[in-house]
């Protein structure tokens, strides 16, 4: 298994990306190949300070990189040699199979879309945030930002999206997908969500359970919590700053530790044909190793395929 | 000064409105006249038992009362002698000048939209929540759950009538309006915040500060937060579900505490022309007095009167 690392990504690059591998290879007793995408000098010499075995890894040299700021579909084009852009082309080319970066995420979009493209039936790729349960169990929400504007069948897509997402990574057998909704009752909420309502409870291939409401986003009422983009996003970042709320509190509590974004190994790019994982620009080293391991999961459960399958036309 | 109260309305009625009742002629030097709307031997035994002075007090007596589950607009059509409908009844031929319940949320709307009915040039009024914010001051929420689907123009509407609630109830001078989107530069969001944003920004009615997003919820970016009610009434609910989750966890914290929303006192109906204010069906004796003193604040301000001025069209 070969995954590509984008070590130039992420704010405190490439440093939180060699603790997140050393740590990776540490734990891991079977490690995959890990590919090092980035500036070869500076990520040598960084390798060799943390004491990362390097025989167990390989550095591509990428010699640019795409800041934060820049416009996303003009920096992908412009920049061949940026080490999102070299390791878009080692995935598509088939040198590695599933890509990670905590880069500029409107290129590791574009990457994702126009280079690796949609599997044929996927409407929309999605991108999915874990959400911390009360009970200790772990939900996925999406869309959490890809879609602002969406289609009812868009919705009914991402049902299936995320309970493929949920038992092929997360290990939930048959996991209940709830549509967010602002009421419990069939018949509630905007005109896009009654649509969808209808959908998702014809979609015979998911474990539809009806409406949630934002009460029930931290309870284990769904393991799968579909919305658009726009109120997605929301909710997540919404969600995100209670974890600094609680820093700024002085509350400590597990529960609330789990919503610590610095350790949260990113989102995967759902509905694209081969693994592709997103960090937050504030990755932890941490957050890398969680990243890895994601991508080894989803390469290992061969999600992909699976999506294809139950999504061909 | 002459306030309306539901005594039937809420899941503890009438025991809590006493309490609350009791509560704010203790606590106010000139009290209002509150008008007790609801059976009359049951509410003035309850009221002699907790020892509410009632010369200071009217008993209306209401001999019906609309359940929580009943379908809104036929109970208030067939229940005239329900407590809303009476005091529907009062308040449009303006034997008081403010109405409270925590009952039928619906029949509250139904009251509100068809028997006072809408301001003129308000085109949709919408209800707001307060959202304690961690420097400790109070920010505003609308819409949250009147309006499930908008146009632009009607979340420029709700900036101003937040800002006049603002204003008038929360002594908040020239209120920042932010628009809750999923990013801050102009030109983000879904196609109804991207035009919503361009009629906000020529508004110059209110102090338009840009967009906000969900990390910005709690912390004092914006005083007034406008959204559609979709996404308004998830980011409620999921808030007031931290109390409930501060409470399993056994946090014990201020600002959290500002999260029960038993203690809440209910939302206005803003944009309608007289102060009608509806409570949750949980209501505590103390959201009770919170929602006769929401009254008194929006009958003393001349809320309505100022939204009146400012919508003239």
């Amino acid at each position: 298994m070969n995954i590509g690392l984008d070590m130039m990504g992420g704010d405190f690059a490439p440093l939180e990306a060699v603790k997140g591998l050393h740590t990776y290879l540490a734990q891991s007793a079977q490690p995959a190949n890990i590919f090092c995408i980035g500036d070869e000098g500076h990520v040598k010499n960084l390798l060799l300070d943390h004491k990362v075995p390097t025989s167990d890894i390989k550095i591509v040299h990428a010699g640019q990189v795409i800041d934060m700021h820049e416009q996303a579909t003009k920096a992908f084009k412009e920049k061949p040699d940026s080490s999102i852009a070299v390791g878009f082309h080692m995935l598509a080319s088939g040198k590695i199979d599933g890509f990670i970066s905590a880069g500029n995420t409107g290129a590791m979009l574009v990457g994702a879309l126009y280079s690796i493209k949609a599997i044929a039936g996927v409407q929309r790729p999605a991108i999915a945030s874990i959400v911390p349960k009360m009970n200790g169990s772990t939900g996925i929400l999406l869309d959490v930002g890809l879609n602002a504007d969406c289609k009812p069948e868009n919705l009914n897509q991402f049902g299936l999206l995320g309970s493929l997402y949920a038992r092929n990574v997360f290990d939930i057998e048959n996991p209940k997908v709830g549509l967010l909704n602002v009421g419990e009752e069939e018949g509630k909420g905007n005109i896009l969500t009654q649509a969808a309502f209808q959908s998702l409870k014809e979609n015979r291939d998911i474990n539809f359970i009806g409406n949630i409401e934002g009460r029930d986003v931290f309870q284990d009422k769904a393991d799968v919590m579909v919305c658009e983009g726009f109120t997605g996003n929301i909710v997540l970042k919404l969600a995100e700053s209670l974890f600094d709320a609680a820093k700024q509190l002085s509350i400590d509590n597990n529960f609330l530790h789990r919503f610590n974004y610095e350790n949260v190994g990113g989102t995967p790019v759902l509905g694209v044909a081969k693994p592709v994982v997103i960090g937050h620009g504030i990755s932890s080293g941490n957050a890398f190793f969680n990243m890895i391991r994601l991508a080894e999961k989803m390469i290992f459960s061969n999600l992909c395929g699976e999506i294809t399958e139950k999504f061909r036309p």
